[in-house]
C-alpha cells in the first residue's frame, strides 16, 4: 500500500514537472499572440493559497508574470471604489497575473463583518460580475480558483503554523475569527460562488490534496491557455442591460441661442464659485467622491469652462485630468483601465477634459478599435459609471459642450489669426470639422446610450461661453448640494 | 492714508492680474520649449500656502500644472524611501507642479518629532541636496518658497480658523504643537534652509502680507520662466563627490574558466535556495527592502540566472521588473523616474531585470542623451543609491553577468538553431554583438565609477551558467545574513 501510494506521487510529481514545463513554453506564445492572463486564487485562511500559487510560478518566466496580495482596506478607510486595487492591477497583454485573493475575500468578508449592507453586498456582486465580463471581452483570459478545505483541516494547519515562531505570524487575527466562524464563511462562500459563477465559472480544489492542487491548477491553467490561444478572444452576443435612461435631445434640435448679458455673467459667476467653494469643503470632510466630465467639439470651450469651475475648488482637492489618445502600455489593457487608475480619491474633485467617451467617438470613428469593441462599451461604460455611484458613492456629472458649426469656423478663424491663441489650432481639428456629420450622428447615439440617471449627461449650449459657464456651474452647485443633503441624511 | 492704502491695494490687484495674464501666455511657451517647473511652498502651518498657491494658479490653465500636498509618512509606517513621494510626484515637461509643502516640512517635522535621529536629518538633508541638484541638472526649474509669519499672526490665525466651524478642521494638532514650539521650529527651519539654500536658493515671502506675497510669488514665477525659457537648461561644470569605491578589474582581465559539476551544483543550489527562504521571511519581517539588479551581455543568462534567485522567494514579497526603452511619458521626466515609481516597498524583494545603467551603456553608446546626460549620470546615480541604502536601508547589489565572444556566439546560434528558442534572439542582439568593444569600455567604465561600498557591483562569470547562478546566490544570501544581523542589532 505504502508503495503504491509513494508510486503515485513519483507520478504526479512527473506530471507536474511536465506541465511547468508546458507553461513556460506557452509564455512566449502568450506573448506572440498578446493575449493576457488572470488568474484568481481564493480560499480559506490557510488552505494554501499562497503556496500554490509559489508552485504555479516556480519554472515559469519572472519577467512575465506578476503575484498581486491585495490588502483589504477597511470600509472606513476605503477612499476608492473597492473594485479599484483590483481594476489597476490587471496585467498587460501577454502576462499573467496571479491574484493571491482577491474581489471575493473582499466582498465576502466584509459582508460577514457587516462593514457593508446587504444592498451593498448585492450591488457588489453585480459589479464584480460586470467587472469579470468585461475582462473577459476585453480579451482577457480569467481563471477562478476556489482552495477548499474542511474545519479539521483548518484547525490542524493553523495549529502547525502558530507552533513555529518563523510562520505564527501568518495567522492573523482575522484567520481565526474566521475559524471560529466556519460555518458563515462557508455559506457565504458558497452564495459568493453561486452569484458569481455563471459567466466565468469557479473551479474548487481540494488544498488537502496539495500536489494533487497544484497538478489541476496547472492543467487548468494549460488547457484554457491551449483553447484561449486556438479560439481567440470571446465574441458572443454583446450583453446589453436595460439602464433607466434620461431621454436627451438630438443636437441638431438644441436651440443654441441662449445668451447672457456682461452683468448678469459676472453677477452669477461671483455668487456660484462662492457657493462652490463652500461645497468643496463639505464635500471634503464628507469624503465624498465626485467626477465631472467634459466632452465637447473642437473650440466649444472646454477649457475657459474647466477654468471657471477648477477657480473657487480647494487646490488640494481637485485635479483637472487632460485624456489624450492612449500611450502603448494603455493600449495593452482592458481601455477602462486607464481611467481607473486616474480616479480621484473619496473627498477630491476630478475633472476629465474628454474622457473614456472617447471610445465611441473618436475610437469609434477612426478605427481605432473593432465594430465590436465600441458597440459594446456603452453598456461597459454604463456599468463602470454605476460603480462610482452606486458601489462608492461618487457623483458624476458629465458634459456636452455644443456650438454649431458657424460659430466653430469663426473661432477656428479667429485662433488662426491671434498668435497667442495659434497653439490652440491643429491640423487634426480641421479634419475633424470635416467629419462633422459623423461626430454628430455618434455623440447622438452616445448620449442617448449613456445618460443613465445616475450619471447623466448634459449639454451645454456655447455659443454664448459665458451663457455656458454659468449653466455648468449651476449644475455642478445643484448636484453637489444634493449630494450633500443625502450624505446628511444618510448620517455619513 | 486710508485712502493711499486703498490705492496701493489696486495698484497691486492691477499687478496681479498683469502677471497671473503673463503666466498664462507662459503656459504655452513652457509647453513649447518642453519645460517643466516645480514651485515648492514652503512656511509656518495657517501661514496660508494653500492660499497662495490657490492665488497662483486662478486664472491659468488647469490642464497644465498640477497641485500636490503630499501627506508626511510617520517615520514607523514609511514603507519607502522619504524622498519618493517627491520623487514620484515630479511634473512631465512643459508643466508646473506645485507642492503644498514638501521634503523640508517632512524633514523638520520628523526632527523635531525625534522621529529620526541627528545622523538621519544630516543624511536626508544631504539626499534632499542632491535631489534638488538633479532636478535641475535634469532641466527642471525649481522654485522654493519659504512662507514666513511670527509667532503672534500664527496665533492670530490659528484662532480665527478654529473659530470656524467650517474651517476648524483645518487646524491639526501638529500645528498646535508646532505653534507651542514656534521657536525650536524658527531654528529647524533656519537651519534647513541655510543648508539647502546653495545650489537652489530659498525664497522667503511675508505671508502676514498676503497681497503683496502673491504679487512676489508671480513676479518670482514668470521672471524664471523667462530666464530659464532663454538660457536653457543649466549647464555647469557637472558636481562629483569621491564615493568610496571597490576596486573592479577590467572584464578582459577576468577568469571566465570557472565551472560547476552537475551534482555539487544541485547541492549547493539546494541549500543556497533554502536559506534564501528563510532569509525572505526574516526580510520580510523586518521589512528590509531588498533591490537586485542584473545587467549583462545578451544572452549571458540573466533570465535563468533570475529565475534560480525568485524560486525559494514568496511571490507576495517579490517582484521582477524588466527594464525596455523608456516610454514617452517616461522620457518626458527626469532619468531615475521611472525606477523611483518602480521601487519595492520595504520588506519586498525586488529584481531588476536591467536597470537605471542603461544611462551609461544604451544611451551613451546609441545617443539616446546627450554627452553631458551619461557623463553626470554616474553620480547621480552613485546618489541615487546611496539615498535608498542609507536613508531607507536597503540592500542594494549588481550583478554584471559576464562572457566572452565566443560563448555569445555559440549561445546565439544555438538559440537561432532551435525553435523554442528563437523568440529570445533578436536582430537587435546580432547589431549589438557588433559593437561590442564600445560596450565593454563602457562596462568598464561603469564598474569603476559605481561600485560603491553601499551598492558594490559583482561581476558574475557566466561561461557556465551554473557556476554564475550559484555564485549569484551564494552573495545573495551573505548579504542578506549581514543585514538581517545588523537591523537585530540596531533593534529593529
Amino acid at each position: 500500500m505504502e508503495k503504491e501510494n509513494k508510486e503515485n506521487k513519483t507520478a504526479l510529481s512527473a506530471e507536474i514537472r511536465a506541465l511547468r514545463d508546458k507553461l513556460l513554453g506557452q509564455q512566449q506564445l502568450l506573448r506572440a499572440k498578446g493575449l493576457p492572463v488572470i488568474v484568481l486564487v481564493e480560499g480559506w485562511s490557510a488552505a494554501g493559497k499562497g503556496s500554490l500559487i509559489n508552485e504555479l510560478i516556480s519554472g515559469i518566466d519572472p519577467r512575465f508574470y506578476n503575484v498581486v496580495s491585495p490588502q483589504i482596506v477597511p470600509e472606513a478607510q476605503a477612499r476608492y471604489p473597492f473594485l479599484h486595487p483590483y481594476a489597476c492591477a490587471i496585467p498587460e497583454n501577454g502576462k499573467i497575473m496571479f491574484f493571491d485573493a482577491g474581489w471575493m475575500e473582499d466582498v465576502v468578508r466584509k459582508r460577514l463583518r457587516r462593514d457593508i449592507t446587504g444592498e451593498q453586498y448585492k450591488t457588489r456582486v453585480r459589479s464584480v460580475n460586470e467587472f469579470e465580463r468585461q475582462l473577459r471581452d476585453g480579451g482577457y483570459l480569467l481563471l477562478k480558483i476556489f482552495l477548499d478545505i474542511d474545519r479539521k483541516e483548518q484547525h490542524e494547519r493553523m495549529r502547525a503554523l502558530r507552533e513555529n515562531y518563523e510562520t505564527e505570524w501568518r495567522v492573523t487575527e482575522d484567520d481565526l475569527w474566521q475559524h471560529r466562524e466556519y460555518k458563515a464563511f462557508r455559506e457565504a462562500y458558497d452564495e459568493f460562488m453561486e452569484k458569481t459563477g455563471e459567466t466565468i465559472p469557479w473551479i474548487r480544489l481540494d488544498g488537502s490534496k496539495r500536489k494533487a492542487a497544484v497538478r489541476d491548477a496547472l492543467r487548468l491553467i494549460t488547457d484554457s491557455i491551449d483553447r484561449g490561444v486556438e479560439q481567440g478572444r470571446y465574441v458572443g452576443e454583446p450583453f446589453k442591460e436595460k439602464f433607466p435612461l434620461i431621454p436627451m435631445p438630438k443636437l441638431a434640435d438644441v436651440d443654441l441661442s441662449p445668451a447672457l448679458e456682461d452683468e448678469e455673467y459676472r453677477r452669477e459667476l461671483k455668487k456660484l464659485q462662492k457657493r462652490l467653494k463652500q461645497l468643496h469643503n463639505v464635500i471634503y470632510r464628507k469624503r465624498i467622491p465626485v467626477i465631472l466630465c467634459y466632452e465637447g467639439w473642437d473650440a466649444a470651450g472646454k477649457g475657459g469652462n474647466i477654468r471657471r469651475i477648477a477657480r473657487p475648488l480647494d487646490p488640494r482637492g481637485f485635479d483637472v485630468i487632460p485624456i489624450a489618445s492612449p500611450l502603448p502600455h494603455e493600449l495593452a489593457r482592458q481601455f477602462l483601465w486607464r481611467f481607473w487608475t486616474r480616479l480621484p480619491r473619496s473627498g477630491h474633485v476630478c475633472i476629465f477634459d474628454r474622457t473614456w467617451y472617447g471610445r465611441v467617438m473618436v475610437e469609434r470613428l477612426e478605427g481605432y478599435c473593432a465594430e465590436a469593441d465600441w458597440k459594446r462599451a456603452y453598456n461597459e461604460i454604463n456599468e463602470f459609471e454605476r460603480q462610482l455611484t452606486d458601489d462608492w458613492g461618487a457623483v458624476v456629472l458629465k458634459f456636452w459642450i455644443h456650438i454649431d458649426q458657424d460659430t466653430q469656423l469663426a473661432r477656428f478663424t479667429d485662433r488662426q489669426n491671434t498668435p497667442e491663441k495659434q497653439w490652440k489650432l491643429t491640423e487634426e481639428d480641421w479634419r475633424n470639422r470635416e467629419k462633422w456629420p459623423l461626430y454628430e450622428a455618434a455623440v447622438d447615439e452616445m448620449l442617448e446610450k449613456t445618460s443613465t440617471e445616475n450619471a447623466p449627461w448634459y449639454i451645454i449650449e456655447s455659443n454664448d461661453k459665458k451663457y455656458a459657464r454659468i449653466k455648468t456651474l449651476r449644475i455642478v452647485v445643484e448636484a453637489l448640494e444634493r449630494a450633500c443633503e443625502e450624505h446628511i441624511t444618510r448620517g455619513l
